[in-house]
């Protein structure tokens, strides 16, 4: 009914039913809508009519609504059910989405919630949540369909279809023996094709790829796709099987941690989105700027310190803008380089020492084709041949020591555990900043009698 | 066997099979092995042995192999097998995966290698050629089931057994009608619990999520991510059904789009990673910095336009990096906030407001606070109050006007269908590094009488 119609006709068209109180009608409408799509509309909805929308959703509906909402309204959504209901709702939602939702909550807040949930429900959640978060643990579902490797492959087919309704992907069953442990994995082509007869434990493959609750979620993300699987078994220190890591999740970890690095590589701090408030924005931006500040006084410190060079030749100002400005840029660049080429990357110990090897070629080599350039050109515009020298040869100094830093000091945090991304706002703009400088003045009060 | 020996050992064994020539030995290991490892320890072979290793795999085996290898490597495998091998393998190959090998290759190249394929499937590589790149289309593989609105629900599960070998996701059945239109979607879900004897057309669902094949693929990903879906349908402009675009293909967009993101916004130029060789590192990356290089000239004209005033209180050099440094630094940060969230957000109206007016609100608190700050700082340094004051005023309005350029110019360009990405490397920072100069030493000069 709804094939062709905009998202506006539709709300309008849910509003109608709402205030006819035409329930089927309602259900009907839901029934061709993505839970995406139901939760922008609820959103849209004026704020009279979101109790009964709320009412006339069953379970299942207001866990996929829920799931794709915003915490706030998250929040909002549960109290105007009621604890029954929500017990009801969150028992429906996927684990791993429950435990985000209940992530910055007070205890109290959590307990309450979980308090209308089956005891068996609540227990996995707060196992899951009892990772550390950002670890494979705290994004996993247990929504998988498990096997014994005793099993034949009839009976390993008839579990399938019973749980079809319930697992999130189908391709692959993950294979356990007595205790839980994984054993191997089977793909639903292979059950198709094998004998009813046969036991699964001969038809699977016995090298799994799974990873430990522990690991950290950027590491499991790279496994996923690395072997382009739709879903990674998650497994505790004893390998048993604890749920399975889907790659719709791993995408969402993929995102936010590319924001994360570009929150960092533009010193932003903490994640500020279209929604933040003002007040918060500024916060959080606000020791990054004060922390630059200083480090401009630094930069400041070093130019006084060359002001009697400087009151003699008022040219050598002109070109401290472009001389900083290039070597915070290449800097920038070499980390920026480092920093992604980490995600799908290992570091072994040659790949570090080409890397550090090519990032000083870039930088011999750009570093001439500037200093040369900038030569002619401050010699043309100043008419000083010696001063085009010590710009020229500062510029090429400084390119290459600009490089460098911005290859090592990140692979050596990285080394350290520490996140690269992180040294770019604060620690390569002062070390790039103060080289430059003390480089330039250094070259230029060295050849002071000269430029005269 | 092999289940519990590291990659050495294992790389070992291979080798010593291929010695000794125990082909039954070799394929059993490489049984055990995910394409992605069976390629990496292709690339650690001593090259005396990769021409047995490939001899030894079957087209399948070899069509997985080429996937995971780099392109280089690719068409090195691809000279050693000859043309009629070639031909077999690239039939088997995903078409998307085949797409991407031929890309940059010469029209010759090209048609030598699909010279050994079959037909059919050639052209299907070829149509999927004809997209531009980073389309949907381009990414489109045509390895789904897709099903007639007519059938029954047996008969369709009949067709996903037969299929099941070859699908790449098997959730879901996509339904057409008589010319291929796509009429709806069926989840493997409702088959089981339907009617065997149930027409497809009355238990599937009719409001499909579609992308057109010349969709952005960016935009594919955003579908993908807000749906979860594992895999989404591309269709023609007359709606016919041409391919799917799976969600590990949008994994791999989506870190590329970030790559890109991060290299736009660090202005470091078409894709440098771990890989690239110095001479094309340094290639890409010069074009930008010779840029910067001229804009860091543009703003040393600027100073030089005001040495009388720099003459007259060099101390105004001092302050010089900070205020620059601030502000180029707090438009890098409203970029990167709108860069990014344009990924996940549409971009209405009232959101471009709401984010301009939040980001000036921003702005004028960091500006305050700043200003405050440096004025008191620079009255005790140099203990002169005008100059202080001068400073501090400099800094409030340069601060407030580069977040304003950092949030502004990049919706503007996304207006006008430009990436905003592009943005921050010249423009932002030339503009921002103008307006602080031309700023600062235009107050100060109205004031110069009073600081000295």
């Amino acid at each position: 009914m709804i094939k062709n119609m905009t998202e506006n006709q539709i709300t309008l068209h849910i509003i109608k039913s709402l205030k006819e109180n035409k329930k089927k009608e309602f259900e009907s409408i839901l029934d061709e809508l993505q839970p995406y799509d139901i939760a922008r509309i609820y959103d849209d909805l004026p704020d009279k009519h979101k109790t009964r929308f709320l009412l006339f959703l069953n379970t299942d509906l207001l866990a996929d609504l829920i799931q794709e909402l915003n915490k706030e309204t998250q929040l909002e959504v549960l109290n105007k059910l009621g604890i029954e209901k929500t017990g009801k709702v969150l028992d429906t939602m996927d684990n791993d989405d429950l435990a985000t939702l209940l992530d910055d909550l007070s205890p109290e807040k959590i307990s309450s919630l979980l308090a209308g949930m089956k005891k068996e429900e609540s227990k996995i959640v707060q196992d899951i949540m009892n990772y550390p978060p950002e670890t494979a643990g705290r994004l996993m579902t247990n929504r998988l369909v498990w096997i014994r490797n005793y099993y034949s492959v009839k009976e390993a087919v008839e579990k399938l279809k019973i749980f079809a309704e319930f697992a999130e992907t189908l391709n692959y069953l993950y294979v356990v023996d007595q205790e839980r442990k994984l054993v191997g994995v089977v793909s639903y082509r292979d059950l198709l094709i094998s004998e009813p007869n046969e036991i699964v434990r001969n038809i699977m493959f016995e090298r799994v790829i799974s990873v430990p609750a522990a690991m950290d979620q950027e590491e499991a993300a790279r496994m996923i796709e690395r072997y382009d699987f739709l879903a990674i078994p998650v497994v505790s220190e004893e390998n048993v099987l604890l749920g399975i890591v889907t790659v719709d999740d791993i995408l969402d970890v993929v995102i936010q941690e590319a924001n994360e690095d570009i929150e960092k590589l533009s010193a932003s701090g903490k994640s500020i989105d279209f929604e933040t408030k003002t007040f918060v924005a500024a916060y959080r931006r606000l020791p990054w700027l004060i922390l630059l500040l200083f480090i401009g006084l630094v930069s400041g410190k070093i130019i006084s310190s060359y002001q009697e060079t400087l009151n003699q030749v008022v040219a050598l100002a002109f070109f401290m803008p472009m001389i900083s400005g290039m070597t915070g840029n290449t800097g920038t660049q070499s980390l920026a380089v480092v920093v992604r080429g980490l995600v799908s990357h290992d570091l072994d110990k040659g790949t570090l020492l080409r890397l550090v090897w090519r990032e000083f070629g870039v930088g011999l080599i750009i570093g001439l084709t500037c200093g040369v350039l900038i030569s002619i050109i401050a010699y043309l515009w100043q008419g000083n041949a010696i001063l085009g020298l010590v710009v020229g040869v500062s510029l090429l100094l400084t390119l290459i020591i600009g490089t460098l830093a911005g290859t090592v000091i990140p692979l050596i945090l990285y080394r350290l555990n520490i996140d690269p991304a992180i040294a770019s706002g604060p620690l390569i703009t002062t070390l790039n900043d103060i080289f430059s400088l003390v480089t330039y003045f250094g070259i230029a009060s060295a050849f002071l009698h000269l430029i005269i």
